[in-house]
């Protein structure tokens, strides 16, 4: 029988058996204090030589970092330890010596570390930094599928270039061409006129030469869409959404954020209202903070940093100019040059992490706009007939996984917020 | 303040509005009877010629099929209906007209309908396999995660054509070659050995010219991979989780498996244990069947048809030929020429929907496999890694999700299974 490390602590007293790695070990003559950890958790293991048989020190003593054991103990109530107890060893074995391990204490260069992915996962921070990836992905879930959200898989293969080919991936379909999606968006809404309230979430994609810390080739996307929502709808949405994941997280993560040496107050701000400014007081804002921008212009990173510094916690921008946005997106009634849009920028300057907004929703409008915007009529056919046949008012908005990971765990950059990133330069291991 | 048809039968006696879609309309002098939809379920609504105001009775008249409206009315309890309420109308808005709609009571070859894959989906029995989609998706999330599984989504662009190029899709990246993922189990291996427990659940691609009816390009495939389980555990965790799975479903879609007509007998039989034979034995049977097989021929649709009708439940096959598997299964230490692997045999003839085994953990036997495969070394030196830094028995599945929605709903083909089916010939809308 083997016990899990996360459950030793409903063992005290008991002999028990763990499977796992070796992790560390601090030896002297007379003790060797091994830092085991099976995937579920750690512990420390204490060897005493003047009680342990000799199979048993001199196996302790030789295995190896990163050596898969079998570690028999009796499991002993300990202060001092994180989880409240270790392991008074009294048998090793060891299941396979590993070679030397190539990733020590000391620093490594990002490179060497990327390149070394399948053991970097390894780590005590990578696997925090992925814990709070799988939470965070069931808090988004289970949120949406407790309000009633049907998941409807969007497809990867997308028929058309719709809105040109630069930043899309091409392959070659049985001798035609198809381009991996870049968004489940056009398709969601098709589901929201069945389902009412949907969902999409899966991997896009982007063949941008984008080498900055926000950006990589393939990411993880949430995207609801729901009908009869509007733009207000949908911000309240975005909050009520927001609040939910990291709560959770907050809630069941504890122990992963502390490893991460997270500051919880910027997370835990977000249990009061999100500030909504608009797209022209923010630009206001940006002036005032000595940037240089002007109105029309879409943010940068920079701006939104800026923007995302001043309030402390995450904060709405709505109504950007139209022409900075989709060709889909509802223009104001009152005010053809905005969009009934808005963006959701992370505070500590992580930037946009949600994109949203409320469609364009009136079949004449929106065969105009892509007659405007130069697109061919044929490939959108089934995306207006969505307009011919019962349109209603329908909003939703995009999130990207790594982005509200890497806030939430504190990272400067997305690339160890995915298991295996892909990069412009790396699509290894 | 609007109300979902769903939450109706909460509202007796209550004057309400809902908003949605025209489904079908009964109408004579003095009654229309409107079937409405909302996405979130459908009910009947009953203008009365002599109690409406006659805008109200002359919009009930005039909208068409699936044109978008807002009925208000005063829920009332009816025996009748399955749902146990119905609506008594007092005001009907069109929101918007809908053209004629293409999908009409009558029958549509399949071409037709998947060309129209974006209206189609509004059809009652297409929006009942989705919704049985996404709580089955949801009940392998669930049993995994609850069962200490953390999920690690596997990357879709990989580096190396490992095992040929026939049925890969290639993309440009970045000046050199991309393939999109087939399996993400290398990878779990890799996750296992860090979090002990994982699985991935994601899109994978097949370019394979098949045209049967288990055949997608694009599927959506749940892999868990657990390390120190070996092929029996392994096992016994498959027939918890299908068991886990399909109760679930049972439990949570009766409504949408009664649209489906779907016979709940086979699937409630999964509460019994699941016959498990050895490779060896089903070709006996076969035979006894009047099949054509020899010992060491893998097994083809027909076959597993066959097998599968024989238990009236799913039925493990372990211990195939090693030669018919992939080159990472480890042998049978008592019998070399035999997989430590299974397949799991859906009943009723719906043939395989898990692939399993456990994976060959010894570096030097890997070695000697991939260089008997012709196979390059290099780029499985990460794989490689995982058998030279503390290799462990491990062990893992696969189960496609399409496979498993088609025989829970009791559908012959997968390609009603997945939103948006893309097939050697299909990849639009």
């Amino acid at each position: 029988m083997t016990t899990l490390i996360k459950d030793l602590p409903s063992h005290i007293g008991e002999e028990i058996s763990i499977a796992g790695w070796m992790y560390n070990r601090r030896s002297s003559k007379k003790l060797h204090f091994l830092q085991l950890r099976d995937g579920s958790g750690t512990v420390q293991g204490v060897v005493v030589k003047s009680e342990a048989n000799e199979e048993t020190w001199s196996a302790a003593g030789e295995a190896t970092m990163e050596s898969s054991v079998r570690i028999g103990g009796e499991v002993r109530k300990d202060e001092r330890s994180p989880t409240g107890v270790e392991l008074a060893v009294t048998s090793v074995e060891i299941l396979a010596l590993a070679q030397e391990y190539p990733i020590s204490k000391k620093e490594h260069g990002i490179d060497f570390l990327l390149d070394n992915r399948h053991l970097w996962l390894r780590s005590r921070k990578q696997c925090a930094v992925l814990r709070v990836r799988a939470r965070l992905i069931k808090a988004c879930r289970d949120f949406l599928d407790d309000a009633g959200f049907t998941l409807v898989d969007a497809p990867i293969f997308t028929p058309n270039a719709c809105e040109g080919t630069t930043s899309l991936f091409e392959t070659d379909y049985f001798g035609s061409k198809a381009y991996l999606t870049q968004s489940g968006q056009l398709y969601m809404e098709a589901a929201a006129m069945a389902l009412g309230r949907v969902y999409c979430f899966g991997p896009t994609f982007r063949a941008e030469k984008s080498k900055t810390r926000r950006h990589l080739t393939e990411f993880w996307m949430i995207e609801p869409e729901v009908a009869f929502n509007d733009w207000k709808d949908n911000m309240d949405l975005q909050e009520r959404f927001m609040r939910a994941i990291v709560g959770r997280v907050l809630e069941e993560c504890a122990e992963d954020l502390k490893v991460l040496e997270r500051d919880l107050a910027p997370l835990e701000a977000i249990s009061s209202p999100f500030p909504r400014i608009t797209y022209t007081d923010a630009v206001a804002t940006l002036k005032e903070k000595g940037q240089e921008i002007e109105w029309g212009d879409d943010f940068g990173a920079e701006h939104e940093t800026v923007l995302s510094e001043v309030h402390g916690k995450p904060v709405f921008v709505h109504h950007y100019p139209a022409k900075v946005k989709a060709f889909y997106m509802k223009p104001d009634p009152d005010n053809e040059e905005l969009a009934l849009c808005n963006d959701l920028l992370a505070p500590e300057g992580y930037g946009e992490i949600i994109g949203a907004g409320q469609r364009m929703d009136d079949l004449d409008m929106l065969l105009a706009k892509i007659e405007e915007h130069g697109l061919p009529i044929e490939p959108f056919q089934w995306f207006l007939d969505l307009r011919r046949y019962g349109t209603v008012p329908h909003s939703g908005f995009g999130m990207g996984i790594e982005r509200a990971v890497a806030w939430v765990c504190g990272l400067k950059h997305v690339r160890e917020c995915i298991p295996f990133p892909r990069t412009m330069y790396r699509n290894t291991p």
